[in-house]
């Protein structure tokens, strides 16, 4: 039992993160079911369809699981509206301000995590009585702080800094790595990319096998001038490059980017005209596994080098 | 003992780094006296200036002490004539190929080892000879890879496709981060910043106190399209910033840069016009110590941090 073992009732400190395209009730259940948060990517989501990946992981896991809400979302209200009616008990909120969600949450009991990636981010989430932080860095697929702190480095500043528990998220995706996050100081770990092409996850095969074949290099974080996102390089991207050689606008790139891009690249697994979110740790990600084989191998693999760790004898 | 500390005849798998303008025979001495790897940082050294170093340290220390070598720097065989007649045991190169070096280093029983940042560096330098590789990540201080890989995946990433030993670096600076460092399968650390504001650098005093005082979010990778360099923000980079921002060329970017940056904000503490190269980790580090304050401190907390590190109990 640690911190964060106990505020989620869960067996292993970590949380599957809610990813648009990947992150629906099959994955959340899945992950549930072995012993982590499962969390459902309400992103991606219309307010309906979330209801019916709330009502049907509840039938498949009698385990705590989470919605992770945007605070973006276009129809915030009416997400609320149904994560009280189907009585969700565990939040993760991102973007926005968390001031303006969390009280009202925290007074019908619902636990409540933020997503941060930097210092004065994590102030304000603990002054809004947020429950623990998700500390999110550079490295991490999809939408990405603008300060550019990576985990190694976003983790123990946090940690320094503020009293709430820390999730650490970000180039985790191994019991090597999630040892790595625990030295740190992090109460637990969320893990991403290696989820997103789990069995489980809804995200397309083409998206699944052109992770799995992906190398160190092959992701870049850009679009900075909008929301700084990390995807794999493919046309799209030098699409966006093209823009960047010439010199270019806001309004131009808003326009290339267009509308339904990561659901074509992720849900429909188009590898060249849509928007292929990954974390960089996609480098060291070579299969598509199932949920119960991926948890069961980073507990095996945290233990076994938690116990072969080099030792520091003075004696030498 | 482990493979690091075999290789370098060290009491502890550390590396202090050849960082310009901080690293002359003091700093290196004072590392090597105290168990670690010390390093002269020949990148800002006239040939003469780094003889006379190298004498200095030999006096100085009984513990063995490397040089850093900078592949591009203009007279890189005078250089290399001085580490020979020196006869200086221990080298490590950074930029350029490493395989038009090594293996007359090699030769002379020098040990190699060469600063990469993706795989295809790292096989290079492998098959060039080199004794290990130092895999430094986004994070770094100074100069910086193009693939912006961060430590926590660029480490477990050539672990994994090299066979040789493998030194992680980018922020790293406490006890808490070596130990997540060999988490991720380093076989030792290489530790920059922390020095870089020790008593004993030759960094300038309100150098030391600016990076003391700054915070997460402070420094930028930036000057991508001459060599990426990391940097804490001052009128220098607003300056740069106001480049990018009307739309530039590496011409004028060259010329703002012109000569002498870096001496003047390391070395002379012009903190305004001056190039303030440190690594994100600076967020972390609040105070200026000794060297061997530093090394027992970073011990200590290491063995610490490993015997309280979070143990998965799966009958929980």
């Amino acid at each position: 039992m640690n911190k964060i073992t106990k505020l989620l009732g869960i067996k292993y400190p970590i949380i599957q993160a809610g990813m648009v395209w990947c992150s629906g009730w099959r994955l959340a259940s899945a992950a549930s079911n072995n012993g982590v948060l499962g969390v459902l990517g309400a992103g991606s989501m219309y307010p309906d369809v979330l209801r019916e990946h709330i009502q049907k992981c509840k039938k498949a896991t009698r385990h705590p699981f989470a919605v992770n809400i945007p605070l973006f979302y276009p129809q915030i209200d009416e997400l609320f509206e149904i994560l009280f009616q189907e009585k969700v008990k565990i939040v993760i909120t991102s973007g926005g301000n968390p001031s303006l969600y969390t009280q009202n949450m925290k007074n019908l009991g619902i636990k409540v995590l933020h997503v941060i990636a930097n210092t004065k981010f994590a102030k304000k989430a603990e002054d809004a009585g947020v429950d623990a932080v998700i500390a999110e860095g550079f490295e991490a697929g999809g939408h990405n702080g603008r300060d550019e702190m990576t985990t190694m480095c976003l983790v123990p500043t946090i940690v320094q800094n503020i009293n709430i528990p820390v999730v650490a998220a970000g180039g985790i995706a191994t019991g090597q790595s999630m040892l790595a996050a625990m030295s740190l100081g992090a109460d637990g770990v969320q893990i991403g990319s290696r989820f997103a092409i789990s069995r489980e996850s809804s995200a397309h095969e083409l998206f699944k096998s052109y992770v799995v074949n992906s190398k160190d290099g092959d992701t870049v974080l850009t679009l900075k001038e909008l929301a700084p996102v990390r995807m794999l390089k493919n046309d799209f991207y030098k699409q966006i490059l093209a823009l960047y050689q010439k010199g270019t606008n806001k309004e131009e790139l808003t326009n290339l980017l267009g509308r339904g891009r990561i659901k074509k690249g992720i849900f429909e697994g188009d590898l060249q005209e849509g928007n292929l979110e990954i974390g960089q740790v996609s480098a060291i990600i070579n299969s598509v596994e199932s949920v119960k084989d991926i948890i069961q191998n980073i507990v095996a693999d945290y233990q076994l080098t938690k116990s072969n760790l080099y030792s520091i004898n003075d004696k030498v």
